[in-house]
């Protein structure tokens, strides 16, 4: 297939903004036709995408030959003063990938910054991390401080996402 | 015991540029008392030390309590023009790294900077990473560019590292 073709012997690229967050998780930017080599190496099971915009053809192409599970949170990242990340969808999303039956699993936006840098941000509380390491980790990826995002996280509720304490992940 | 006390509802602190590169695999810089609950919770099996200073008693404390394997690599960072990281301790900690039997692994060193941002960087040429998204994670922790790291990973033999094929981890 000329979409996935792998070149053997180049680089292996992957999406912006990637990172490992936890056993099973991984954040990064929107991938494209250059990641997919080593977004195959990942083994994922699903991806959680938050963007207004749907999937370009090659992409979509990609999970449905990996047989990816995509859940599509058409949501806009925090805009002051009136627009915010929708709470539900945060909170969804975290059920999702509190259950390790979905690992592993990639969230991702479009730059990898803001809305999931919120996402992990609200994941990191229910981890019990302190405010000082959330957002330090936040900045690494968003670069300057986007306070409304990091209201978002300060104020998100934690305690009321409603996941599945059997099928938790082990780092819980 | 009053330094391994874990104070309960306090929330976790992660040692300063705390990050997971890859499964079994944890970076940051040098953890203090503060940090003991969080890592208790990584369950780590090693922890591979880049600096000059000894550990402080209550660090040194902690590792024997959890009966956790330090590696000290005595080591200073890259500092132009005359002093380099060295090639021979990085290449002995990529074996020791490539081995899951020693997994969970930390490695870190004072700040989590540049000593472990070059250690990582070699690390991912062996993953056959671009080097353009090598220096992008590196400057995620690094901040402003260092170029005498930078060179040092560009020109790191990583294919001579003589690591256990038997035990690589899974990600490799």
């Amino acid at each position: 297939c000329p979409i996935c073709y792998t070149r053997p012997g180049m680089p292996l690229v992957p999406p912006l903004n990637f990172a490992m967050i936890a056993s099973g998780v991984y954040r990064s930017g929107h991938p494209n036709k250059q990641n997919f080599a080593f977004l195959r190496k990942l083994g994922l099971k699903t991806i959680m995408y938050f963007a207004m915009e749907d999937y370009p053809p090659e992409m979509q192409h990609f999970v449905e030959q990996e047989g990816i599970e995509v859940l599509h949170y058409k949501t806009e990242g925090n805009k002051e003063p009136f627009i915010e990340v929708n709470h539900e969808d945060i909170s969804h999303a975290l059920v999702k990938l509190l259950d390790k039956r979905s690992h592993p699993v990639l969230i991702h936006c479009l730059k990898g910054k803001h809305r999931i840098g919120c996402l992990v941000g609200c994941l990191r509380k229910i981890q019990r991390w302190s405010m000082t390491s959330i957002f330090d980790e936040y900045r690494k990826f968003a670069g300057t401080k986007v306070l409304a995002d990091q209201e978002f996280i300060e104020t998100f509720n934690h305690d009321q996402v409603p996941y599945d304490y059997e099928h938790r992940p082990g780092w819980l």
